[in-house]
């Protein structure tokens, strides 16, 4: 009898454990589940869709159902899975029309992603309260832009926050951006790199609201303005960016133990404590590389790596997961933003003691027309001398130069390594003197 | 008494090495002694001024007198050092008015770079026939242009011969590269990459004869076209790119010896094997990572290296080179290509069983408007599963990715690390599965 792997959930983790899971297991029965109607979309690029970067929301639909079909995926959509039960391996699925069926597993991939989290801020039931997770938000949230609305405001100035903040600001409308904590990318970027975007997003023309809470969303019906600190900010448009929560409550149910983090925990095979269940993206947990402390970063990237391994694993092959590092990286308006590893505020918190290396250069040869300026940071633990973390604000290349030192901080390189190490060079392209290598240098002086 | 060290040579390596000299001995009196007018610049620039990306040669020169000034440079232009005298630590120098002193000196340093090497051409000496490694070459091809020249040929399809050819054909010439061997970019690409290479410029309007030597340069005192393998090719302007060599005439005659490369070999502190002599820079031997043998890579990058490991320990300080991996890039029209460690063609010719991994991929995600190709080949070494070499064809971020494979290299990552590494991903910026990551994974396939 053919191996049965269920997967609920049908998005990054949850295509990419499917694709992973059939490679492994050619004559597997696999069948993908999803609430939603559309599956296989690219969340991260919502922002860019309102923003007008891309034509349409359909773009974002990264497997076409030839896919499916290909790859020999069975594929339920608008369909709810209500029940896990380990006993006698099977769950329970409601579709659209109501009707309720029970199917059986050998293997169970839990990719259910996470949700949106929006704090019991008053006023949020009124119209024009947004957040932005699936196609549908955004279509909401298009819809109003094309109604008309003029001023909007975005809580929360975090990755999603700032995008959308600058989607909204695109498409010409007013945008206030409210962040409680004291400095926008609170979770990405240190105080001092901070402040740079910050006064890049002010000059851009939007309204940076840091260190201050939202007291109320005002409106009859419908939003008319936020109040901030007294202040109060017209917005016809509000775009809660507050985060989201792993989504946990089937999981629970069935007895599946979640984390610190509050994801479900898995192992390093991307196993549950439960047999046969394992968990993937968004909705899951696993370990931080420097601090090997449960980590749940919430990016797309580890969604793909993650379902790659639970469909692997699941499907009788034999994968291990090696953690997390959280490497992100977003555009706005021109600049680069990166980070990977932890920042020297987190390394901190951790216990850890730190030294930084921090550079403004450029990035192609000083003389050469176009060249950009870029700041590279460097956190270092001071015993070991070993990076453990990175920020890159600038112009061009900071992905690859996040991604450059990713690979240093898993292969334990040392700040005197990083500042020893060969890298490539042409005028159009880069310094002679690598930024990165610069920085190293600022660091290893603090440590001589 | 201050420390006296003398520096022969005042481009990348000679420059860097007088700047590490000074943070490393605050006191000491450091002298730089070069044959040429203009000092501390930028060969690497010198296509893009002729090109028209740089406006002028002038703004190739990253040194100024000021920092000369700043950093208490002694700088002796127009000067040739003629003869050192280990025994009694002296060197013989004559300035261009014809007189000649003797210098003492604790330390000294030889930065003399490299030449272009001219092979035997029958015609070589005629009017119109260039190579180009100072600002004085370029200067001269220039004003052949600017003189109406319509033709022109390029001998050598490596990195300096393209991008020097491209630079001729931004200036309206109609432009031919005639290389010897039986590819573009010899060193630098193996054939499956090079032949990538070799269609883009063939559709960009260049014309490109590999596997063909030049049978002569024609014309009476001024070249009027070249003669490939019978046929004739119009051409006012010949420019010579077939390599360049160390420069090691002063230094054997003073019994400094020379390695496998003919250049001056040096150990981890760039000390040559006479007593107090260091070499940097174009004429200085270093060991490659991979192989352990010795290389003269002959790039910009290395030589500030070789330039900061030599000033430091010149100067009474102790720091140690760690060998080079050739890694380099370069724009050729809108193309960018990079290479770092060996290629296969290299490892195999070293003995090294290999395995490749090779994958076209796009810089953006798919959906992303401007996404570009990206082609990644991995060479690894099949015994211990690690990288040994990179080379990357394409529109955006080659330089950082080669940089980031690079440091993989650099710190023995195996090709199952690189497949599971964690990188940075958003929409505008790369794919969620990272090129680098997809091309290991083929080179894994193929070891399973």
């Amino acid at each position: 009898m053919p191996r049965r792997i269920v997967i609920v959930g049908a998005h990054a983790a949850g295509v990419d454990a499917a694709s992973a899971a059939r490679k492994t297991d050619r004559s597997a029965e696999i069948t993908l589940i999803s609430r939603e109607k559309h599956v296989g979309y690219s969340r991260c690029g919502l922002p860019f869709v309102i923003g007008g970067h891309i034509a349409s929301f359909d773009d974002l639909i990264v497997f076409s159902p030839s896919f499916y079909k290909m790859m020999k995926l069975t594929l339920k959509t608008e369909t709810t899975v209500t029940n896990i039960n380990p006993t006698d391996k099977t769950i329970e699925a409601t579709n659209k029309a109501g009707a309720t069926e029970t199917i059986s597993y050998d293997s169970l991939i839990l990719t259910v992603g996470a949700y949106s989290f929006i704090p019991p801020i008053k006023g949020r039931e009124k119209q024009g309260v947004y957040s932005l997770r699936s196609i549908e938000d955004g279509q909401q949230i298009d819809k109003a832009i094309r109604d008309g609305a003029k001023n909007a405001a975005v809580i929360g100035a975090g990755l999603i926050g700032l995008e959308m903040a600058i989607a909204l600001k695109e498409r010409g409308l007013n945008t206030a951006v409210v962040e409680l904590l004291p400095q926008v990318l609170p979770v990405m970027l240190d105080t001092d790199m901070a402040r740079l975007v910050h006064k890049m997003l002010v000059e851009k023309g939007l309204r940076i609201i840091v260190g201050k809470g939202l007291d109320e969303i005002l409106g009859t019906e419908k939003v008319t303005s936020i109040s901030v600190a007294g202040e109060q900010l017209p917005a016809d448009i509000v775009v809660v960016a507050t985060g989201v929560r792993a989504t946990t409550e089937l999981a629970t149910k069935a007895g599946i133990a979640t984390g610190e983090t509050h994801a479900i925990k898995t192992n390093a095979r991307m196993e549950t404590n439960v047999e046969s269940i394992y968990a993937a993206g968004d909705c899951a947990e696993s370990i931080n590389i420097v601090t090997k402390k449960p980590a749940c970063p919430q990016l797309g990237t580890v969604a793909v790596r993650h379902g790659k391994v639970a469909g692997i694993n699941a499907a009788g092959g034999y994968t291990l997961f090696t953690g997390v590092l959280g490497s992100a990286v977003t555009q706005l308006f021109d600049t680069q933003i990166g980070v990977t590893g932890l920042t020297e505020f987190l390394a901190k918190r951790a216990g850890m003691a730190t030294v930084t290396g921090t550079i403004t250069s450029k990035t192609r040869a000083d003389y050469y027309p176009g060249a950009k300026h870029i700041k590279v940071k460097i956190v270092v633990e001071k015993e070991s001398q070993r990076i453990i973390g990175a920020q890159i604000i600038g112009g061009e290349e900071a992905t690859q130069r996040i991604n450059a030192l990713s690979f240093g901080i898993q292969k334990q390189m040392t700040i005197r390594e990083l500042a020893k190490t060969d890298t490539a060079y042409a005028p159009p392209l880069c310094e002679t003197w690598e930024p990165m290598v610069l920085a190293a240098e600022m660091a290893l002086m603090k440590l001589r």
